[in-house]
């Protein structure tokens, strides 16, 4: 097919009018459709339902250490549930702690804690005149918000096939030590599928920041979230190659089972240095008590080791798999070859990142809602919620089922055509 | 018997002789005995094993409002699990927000959000040269160290048998713009047992503080924890009583089902105003995508409602009514009308506080310790662990079983004597 922009104004307007009729005919269903979260479909959960079963009121609830689960005592996380995260975030069992369901709580006690008690000992942030945190875009909207928050300034950095631009971050982290941190989704990254690349990861672990108190908080959200069995990306670990470049305290690695298990009822952690997890256990032992033992007990006896939860990770791919494929396919079909927009096609993870012609996201999404479609907001994948090219748009086909994935898809390439055409429109 | 104080020299040193041969003897046993965390003891544990059973792997986990609990979504709690929390802490549904497992993760979310950003659009705590709390003495030693933590200034105010000194408190919170909060368990309070009397209850609602930002940290922790059936402490439900008064916003009230079903695996919650809920939801909003839901609808349909949870209580009074008894009865036996020391006894709760002599606690607990009795670590009931007649000593009677509890009791009454003797012959 020939691109929208070789064609001439008749060309596009007799497109356009043929699209306006088939959109009106999808509108006129009155569908209520979602792709706007990264949440598991209902057949995903029913994998995890034997979970419900491994205790019962027969159960011994001692773990590992001898300890009552159902009592309080252990601060950091029984030593199964360590075992088992620690073998999910490639890490050793020592370089681990247990929290609660949700990694993005880690990460914000963690942000929390720096700016009121400084980073191993350095100047609470709340002390220090300007903070700023560098934001590789597109990325995660959870991760901007909480930055945004705490009133920390955000630079965006642009992602590329490999991970972030690296020229930029070295520059940046290595002369201005008020940034003192950086948001990663190193492996199939939220929003674009991308894994950092061997020689991303190399520079990052041998970043010399201006800063003391700079860290790189590496969410490894998606670590075992592959697609296929054959076709799996690949991520150097980052807690050892940090050691091994003399900069053992620089990362914080975050990772829960909320897209293994339940959402909102797994169980998260955070690995890194002995040193830091000094200063964190530090703060929980004022914050808490402990966490939920018993969840962490049942999840390291149901998935048992980390091969166990592999094998229930292919299961979760066999249902993603189709899903990625139909949107990828029909994106292909109906988009490909028109240059009114771009996509990869990640190997993992929960999203594909479409870039449209720049000022164009908003209105697709816009478009799209008038047919009963909810696309994640455009602009949400940067901080502040501001895309500059108003280009961006997250596209999380987990949810639907394969029957309103396809329909949704349907909307969305019509709504991409008819504003993009639009815009081609106004400069003919 | 006669008060130690008021016999001779000799008269003493013959008791201490035969008391040190007993406490040889016992020393002898080589025990190892715990009578310092109010922890529940096994039998009570196992009182809630039901919960275990209550969701299967057939069990559907959708809630009242058609959430499937599994997934994401709902961040403020489920709404049977509002109900009965709400129930519990005799509040309106809507003044309830649900957490995680811990509600002293809740005082410090709240505390350090103050810190960062104020209270309801107030100056952050942590551009202010100075915070002060007050903190009725004895109190819980982790409500002391969260304040410390942040670097907030304790101020000890007595309590008396019907609360805390309530013209200090008044005086006070009235006068000092830096007071921003006081720490109150006010029913059964740790460690005395005492509920705060009607008076307090409305002196407390009738504050006028001299801060805007100022608030009452209402933990009450022990609200349905009751010993017995026919002798009942009441409290005044405070959110109603300081609304009655003009001043809505002037308490957060916590609680959590940690000594109902399990610690550590309970759900914990705040009630508060409307305004004050907005503020903590915003926070709430950037911090976690939702708490455990599933661990909510088990809790909700464990207990079904409050007369569940109220019947349930009473097989927790069973257990522990013996305990108190048992250690109330040697001490009432074994020191009463010896002069050495004081203390009351509750009606529910999980202790018992203990005045020694002035100068004696720290003796005391080391005393216990070198016979192998753990006893919670004198000071501790105090701000930065002080206190300032090293004279209060925590006993909690609920962990160890009635055969233990027994031992440990004969260890402390003889630690107590001991110590105290010493004492009176310094002076003779």
């Amino acid at each position: 097919m020939a691109a929208y922009e070789e064609l001439s104004k008749e060309e596009l307007l007799k497109i356009k009018s043929e699209l306006e009729a088939e959109f009106e005919q999808v509108k006129a269903q009155g569908l209520k459709l979602d792709m706007s979260r990264g949440k598991p479909s209902t057949e995903q959960l029913n994998l995890s339902m034997g979970m419900m079963d491994v205790l019962n009121s027969s159960s011994d609830l001692v773990c590992e250490e001898g300890v009552d689960c159902r009592n309080y005592g252990v601060l950091d996380g029984i030593r199964e549930a360590k075992q088992l995260l620690a073998d999910m975030m490639e890490v050793p069992k020592d370089n681990i702690v247990i929290f609660g369901n949700s990694s993005l709580n880690i990460m914000y006690d963690t942000i929390a804690r720096s700016m009121t008690h400084g980073v191993m000992g350095s100047t609470p942030w709340c002390k220090l005149d300007k903070v700023k945190f560098l934001c590789p875009v597109p990325g995660y909207d959870r991760h901007f918000k909480i930055t945004e928050y705490f009133g920390i300034e955000m630079i965006n950095v642009p992602m590329t096939p490999t991970g972030p631009d690296m020229d930029m971050v070295e520059e940046l982290v290595s002369t201005d030590p008020a940034i003192k941190g950086i948001w990663c989704v190193p492996k199939y990254s939220n929003p674009q599928g991308i894994t950092y690349s061997d020689e991303t990861v190399h520079r990052f672990a041998k970043l010399n920041p201006a800063a003391e108190d700079f860290r790189i908080f590496w969410d490894n959200a998606y670590g075992i979230h592959h697609l296929y069995e054959d076709k799996q990306d690949y991520l150097i670990e980052i807690l050892m190659e940090c050691k091994k470049e003399g900069h053992p305290d620089m990362v914080y690695k975050f990772s829960s089972t909320s897209k293994i298990s339940f959402p909102g009822s797994g169980i998260a952690a955070i690995a890194a240095s002995t040193a830091n997890l000094k200063a964190i256990r530090e703060q929980m032992s004022i914050q808490t008590i402990g966490h939920d033992k018993v969840n962490q007990l049942r999840h390291a006896r149901y998935f048992k080791d980390i091969h166990g939860m592999v094998q229930h990770m292919k299961k979760h791919a066999d249902i993603m798999r189709p899903k990625f494929e139909a949107v990828l396919s029909t994106l292909e079909r109906e988009i490909g070859g028109l240059g009114i927009g771009s996509w990869l096609s990640p190997r993992g993870g929960y999203f594909i990142s479409f870039d449209a012609l720049p000022g164009c996201a908003k209105k697709i999404v816009a478009k799209a809602k008038e047919a009963g479609l909810i696309m994640t907001e455009a602009g949400a994948t940067f901080p502040y919620g501001k895309d500059p090219q108003d280009s961006n748009i997250r596209i999380a086909p987990s949810y639907p089922t394969a029957e309103e994935l396809k329909v949704a898809t349907e909307i969305f390439v019509l709504s991409v055509k008819l504003v993009s055409i639009d815009k081609i429109l106004e400069s003919k």
